[in-house]
């Protein structure tokens, strides 16, 4: 996509448009790096240098991380030609004062010490907050993290999922720090709790589980009453400390049902608290309905399909999946907005059409898989030219440090102004202003309302 | 798309060619609408009014038109971003005498002024036809439409499906005027007749089916030789009065197979009529091969999805299906030809591969969720590049009013125009004129050839 | 796609690559055409005019050659939209001295005799691959193939099997001539052999199979054991004979697993050997691991869907299906490189993703149906952008004879060249020269890497 004078300045208007980003794994507590270690530890480098030929020796807890980031850029000749590897050139040139246009293997220490030096500086979140026009950015919470620092209290003894691969033994632990850095962030305005419900879902079989509940609520789950009481209880935490959705990641094979009481208990009692992940989904959504959360439905994650990846570069997919499954909670829950993310672009005219004839449900983003620039140039014009504008939320980070939040929306807001162009300005569709905002609506308007942030 | 030179010549070149358009749900006694009620209470526009927020009560039977049609028009600036916003503006500015760019609120009373006066001239008919270039367009009959218009009768008593929605019990009422304006359209020729069997295969299980069967043919379906002397009554008084087409909706799970006789007795005698699909659907297949009907297959529609849609806005699809399902078919009817739509793009290449190797099977349109610029821009590419160029049938409208015509087929031949610029010309395949002979091909030539109209 | 100058600076820089090309059906004592009917009976060519109307007549064995070309070429003006006749009027244009721009009826006699003529030379061979820049091209044996000519042997006794079609019974016999034009090939360093396992996996129920493989390893398979020995002996004859590769092609509902060795000999002992391809698919791999060959899956296809169909042209497939069925043999297998074509473009999400999360999964080619540009543009640009660049097989030919390699990767050059151009250097990203680069290490660098050649 050559960048003409007309795509120039539509790009240039989206850029000056204050993000608010509807998804990250940003810890309020340590949002942005520490090293260059916290960027390339990510896993779309790992995964790829992994991919790419690199062993997992790098990636052991005691190599140092200058060590471990050299080896990550060595293989960088083996993927360079990748939209991942596009994102952190970007972050090299506007935060780490690069200027070459290819990074290899020798620019490692260079950069390196450039990181080490620049993520020092005491304002360092305020500077990338700033540069990136970040005015807000949303979390994703386990369901007993306590969200101290909503109220300017201590971080100590939070928990947090990790993302893509939470579900995963660790093959190679996170590399990332994990001692707080502050007692809370400067502006907790800026962060916005989501609750993630991955756990309670599907993994109430679990003893720890129930244990958290327990701890966390002061509930002992041992029927749908109870678990009723406990949910209430954690959506009112979440409720009251800022949280503007509900979110939850599903296997290709899900398919959300309503349980009676006497199921949930017999399968509590007598079956170890199996198989019930349908049923505690359909009280999660009653919950939304309840406290008026969004349900954020991130649709055909497969965990653990490469089982010697790298840590979340496990997770793969099964095409062979329909938003069909979730016609019964559509129907049940008109008042619950459903913002979805599909893991496969074959699945977006699925999501189209159900957000079409839905009024309760509505495309989200660009997810994982699907979150490079052909799949986004796709599925947006797919979207753009079928689905009710006010529906659309055009994108989210999905980031773990604050620093790539402005290369992946630098990314979006290049196909959206080259997309508005080619389906909008050139036909005589729209004026140039118009697209500007139609594309703001898509990159701002829409989160705000949506999410009521 | 920017419509350069070469595209605007290959567009006006194809301008020029009259239509054929075969298949539309155009009722011939009242072909075009009486107020611009009748053009914004398709089902598009509905759908994506109450997809944006649009409760059910302006769709009311009770609420004056000039409201229903002003609360439609006042979502417009929520999905005005759409191909369907689209054609309503092609039709005010073609046939309104709208001359702004965008229509808002404000426009709603002169818009609704404008078609009361301009529809109801008595020639508007005639109008539209000539301004369409519309030369002949099929129906959608139901089994025992008496086709009298046919013969210059009256139109009293006649069935006719609705499309989509056919089998839903109706959440808001069409609003469609049903009084016939006349006896017979001034031009019968025009209207082409086409047998939609929708009700037979899925419906026989119904008493009233049944009851309309022997109804219209004097026969009582009680076994396979009964249901086949229906069917050849029903084939031989749609053939007799100009029928070209045999036509099906069908669901995604859904697989052809013949059944023995005795499957039907056992089936009809004790239990009901239920579960004879399949083999009804064959024995229509039987019909069409018997009476050189091409039979038209819609594949890929779940009925009533979204239960409390709008009028014809319940139905999507499971993107899990395939034309595998149908090889005993292909290969059981050679002399059938079978005109094939696909709901999904993703099933598009399996429509081109096996038009590429069937004889018999064909690509036929671009239809519904399928029919707006991104997919039709794919899916034709695809099909352009590798299926015979005598076997592509490149559009038909799904109108309801003839005034939906024009704009339907604009869009299609721009996007047509754009990929023989694209693909052929600009590459040096084929010359400007060549082009145009192909694009003709696809909007017209290969309609005359397949349905022998 | 208009050729501007980048894109015929990039697609000329690309043509000066001598290629290698690593899956085709040559036969290497019969590598190049001896007639236009050798040409023109690729299946491909005998699909699309019998989709198009020809019927099964003109393929009869008695049929001389000159009317049965003049037969497939008088049917061209229903399929010269497709990309499979520019592939013939680029062999028509660069090896018969065709200066046309179209191919018509009129054309078969002057182009049968010229054909006549030129493949008559007794260099033809080595010419066509000076002019095509061919340095290596894999072949496609059956396991059983002795490979004499690689030791300057004769021909005889050899067995080949015949690609798409191989195991459907021939509705019209093929029409290629298959006595040995000579002893062995000029240049058997040009030829690679590769050990096609269809047979071996899919047909070890039939007697035959059985027969095949105690005559040419000396073994009677039995058991586990005996099937090991007999894989091993298989095996080290290819490698021993220069073998780069193994293949296979697998339906859409395959599903490797590892069987024990008590359940091959119950079902070899007591059902006939039935039941044992995905055992037997799991051994062919440990024998790939062992003796270091990478194992190429074609997976997706349906053998004999249209039973009527031409010789090879009864192949179909079914969209429902998934990588994740690989799962368990991708964690099995970490050391064997699996090169993989899929048959829809709707699965090349999922093989870009498995690509870019497991080291040994490699996307291969265009096959097939997705063998069009449409396809192999939306497919190559979805690669280029997320899979690392060192695990991208950019193309091979599928041929059957020499000629076609030529127009084959012409036409995928003149692709690449247009992704390279539009995804890296207008927007940037490279330089033209590091663009080449790119190109390069898709043709050919990877080539020679994964397949050690």
């Amino acid at each position: 996509m050559p960048a003409d004078q007309l795509v120039q300045n539509l790009e240039s208007a989206l850029s000056k448009i204050p993000l608010i980003d509807p998804h990250s794994h940003i810890d309020p507590l340590n949002p942005v790096s520490k090293s260059l270690d916290d960027i390339l530890g990510y896993h779309y480098y790992t995964e790829l240098a992994h991919s790419a030929g690199m062993s997992h020796a790098p990636l052991a807890k005691d190599v140092p991380p200058r060590d471990r980031v050299r080896e990550i850029v060595r293989f960088m000749d083996r993927y360079d030609n990748t939209a991942q590897y596009g994102w952190f050139l970007d972050i090299a040139r506007t935060f780490l004062g690069f200027e070459g246009t290819k990074i290899t293997a020798a620019d490692a220490d260079k950069l390196f010490d450039a990181a080490e030096k620049t993520f020092a500086q005491s304002d360092w979140e305020q500077q990338v907050i700033k540069q990136t026009k970040l005015e807000k950015i949303f979390l994703t919470n386990e369901f007993d993290d306590p969200l101290e620092w909503k109220r300017g209290l201590s971080g100590a003894g939070r928990g947090r999922i990790e993302g893509p691969g939470e579900s995963s033994p660790t093959p190679a632990a996170p590399t990332v720090s994990t001692a707080p850095r502050q007692a809370a962030p400067l502006d907790p305005n800026v962060y916005v709790p989501c609750l993630r419900t991955d756990t309670l879902v599907f993994h109430l079989d679990k003893p720890e589980t129930r244990r958290r509940i327990t701890a966390f609520t002061g509930i002992e789950v041992r029927d749908a009453a109870t678990l009723r009481m406990a949910l209430a209880r954690i959506f009112l935490h979440f409720t009251r400390n800022g949280a503007k959705a509900c979110a939850i990641s599903l296997p290709p094979t899900f398919h959300p049902a309503p349980f009676d009481d006497e199921h949930f208990y017999e399968q509590m009692q007598f079956h170890d608290f199996h198989d019930l992940a349908s049923g505690v989904f359909w009280l999660v959504a009653e919950s939304c309905r309840d406290f008026r959360l969004p349900f954020d439905l991130m649709i055909g994650v497969n965990r653990r399909v490469y089982e010697k990846g790298v840590y979340q570069g496990q997770d793969l997919f099964d095409q062979r999946t329909s938003l069909l499954q979730y016609k019964d909670l559509f129907n049940a829950f008109p008042s619950v907005t459903f913002p979805i993310s599909v893991l496969t672009s074959g699945q977006n005219q699925e999501l189209m059409a159900y957000s079409w004839i839905f009024p309760n449900v509505l495309p989200n983003a660009h997810w994982w898989y699907s979150n490079t620039p052909p799949f986004i140039k796709k599925d947006l014009t797919e979207r753009l030219t079928a689905v009710p504008k006010t529906k659309l939320i055009g994108y989210y980070s999905d980031a773990y440090k604050l620093e790539f939040v402005k290369p992946k929306y630098g990314m979006y807001r290049r196909i959206l102004a080259n997309v508005l162009a080619d389906e909008f300005v050139r036909p005589g569709v729209l004026s140039e202003t118009d697209a500007v905002a139609l594309g703001t609506r898509l990159l701002r308007d829409n989160v705000k309302e949506v999410f009521k942030v």
